[in-house]
């Protein structure tokens, strides 16, 4: 019966490891397509959005039945009350995907990124792609120091939103309002996906440690 | 001891009934700031959410406490893990007030929202308002038919937030890509916050009925 349950556990572990590498497949796919103006690609990250829900679902549900079923002690309570924040971190950043995809979806057949951007979103969309790597590392592993990295990376995805800011109120910004908020929009879910990798890190830190690490998440 | 632990779970319920308060009045602030392009007030909103971050961790918190020390029965479970996820909900929502309250000191002397816009996001401040009173309901009162109420005021922020975006493409937006950029956040804030407020509720009626409404929010 407790081997069951431990089995449990570890599955729940391997649901979010899951999650974690489809919403990275569908944030590469979406900045991809972004970038490429590819309206097939972007359509594709929709649809995939439902596998991530379905997870996310599944996660929850099945962290209610180990608390129903079992009387867990305290630390594996932590584990499961975890996995399931963890999960909506996952969940809503398969969404932030899904409207990266709208807005190619909404410009095509022209690209939504301008070349005085491109550079700028290109390196948000590596680093965003990156921190999910790194997330997957500390959900399989623990490893609290890599989650500790993600922080530092975080405040690069930050910098490089202020970059575009500064562009698009240079005067070499040609591409008026309709690209500015597009932009605006990218620039805005690129940022709070990469706020919940650290997030969802965060609390793996706090799971392993006991304390929450020293730095602050808006 | 069994009577400390029910006394325990009402304390849970009225500090998110408490936090749902703090977080409203931060953005009727934050929006009222906006309007008139009041730093002061702005300002304010940015310091007071050191306590609604406050009292997320002490519901976090006592929750961890609640599930440690007791072993609570299967639905007690689901309350005491829905108010951490709704103290989270509630949480991000104070970031959003903030978030609105750096638009206004931004732009300062300035006001953010020029006069063609005013009046929507007028309106989607005071669905706002309205939203968060009515969560505000359906936590002290387990209120399900308010929480479904709430989709159909999340359908017209959405709206209003699309009523946006066609002034900021039509001929007569003539307040540049700046106004733009901030025009759009604000919008997205709001628009956020309100989904947010959809998502706490819906925890609820989940707690309430046992299962989701039909409706999914994004």
């Amino acid at each position: 019966m407790r081997d069951a349950y431990h089995e449990s556990l570890r599955s729940l572990r391997a649901d979010l490891v899951q999650m974690t590498g489809l919403v990275r497949a569908a944030m590469d796919d979406a900045t991809q397509a972004l970038l490429d103006a590819d309206a097939g690609t972007a359509e594709g990250v929709i649809e995939a959005d439902t596998r991530i829900d379905q997870l996310q679902m599944l996660v929850e549900e099945a962290s209610y039945e180990l608390l129903a079923r079992q009387q867990p002690v305290a630390s594996d309570l932590r584990v499961i009350i975890t996995a399931v924040r963890i999960s909506a971190d996952l969940e809503r950043m398969g969404d932030l995907a899904v409207h990266v995809a709208e807005v190619t979806r909404r410009r095509y057949p022209n690209c939504a990124v301008p070349s005085l951007v491109r550079a700028t979103v290109t390196r948000m969309a590596a680093a965003a792609s990156l921190m999910t790597t790194q997330l997957e590392r500390v959900l399989s592993d623990d490893d609290v120091t890599v989650a500790l990295r993600l922080e530092t990376a975080d405040d690069d995805v930050d910098a490089e939103l202020r970059q575009i800011f500064v562009a698009l109120l240079s005067p070499e910004w040609t591409y008026g309002v309709e690209g500015a908020v597009d932009v605006t929009l990218v620039g805005r879910y690129l940022e709070r996906y990469a706020d919940h990798t650290v997030s969802a890190a965060r609390r793996i830190v706090y799971l392993v440690t006991g304390s929450w690490p020293a730095r602050a998440v808006n």
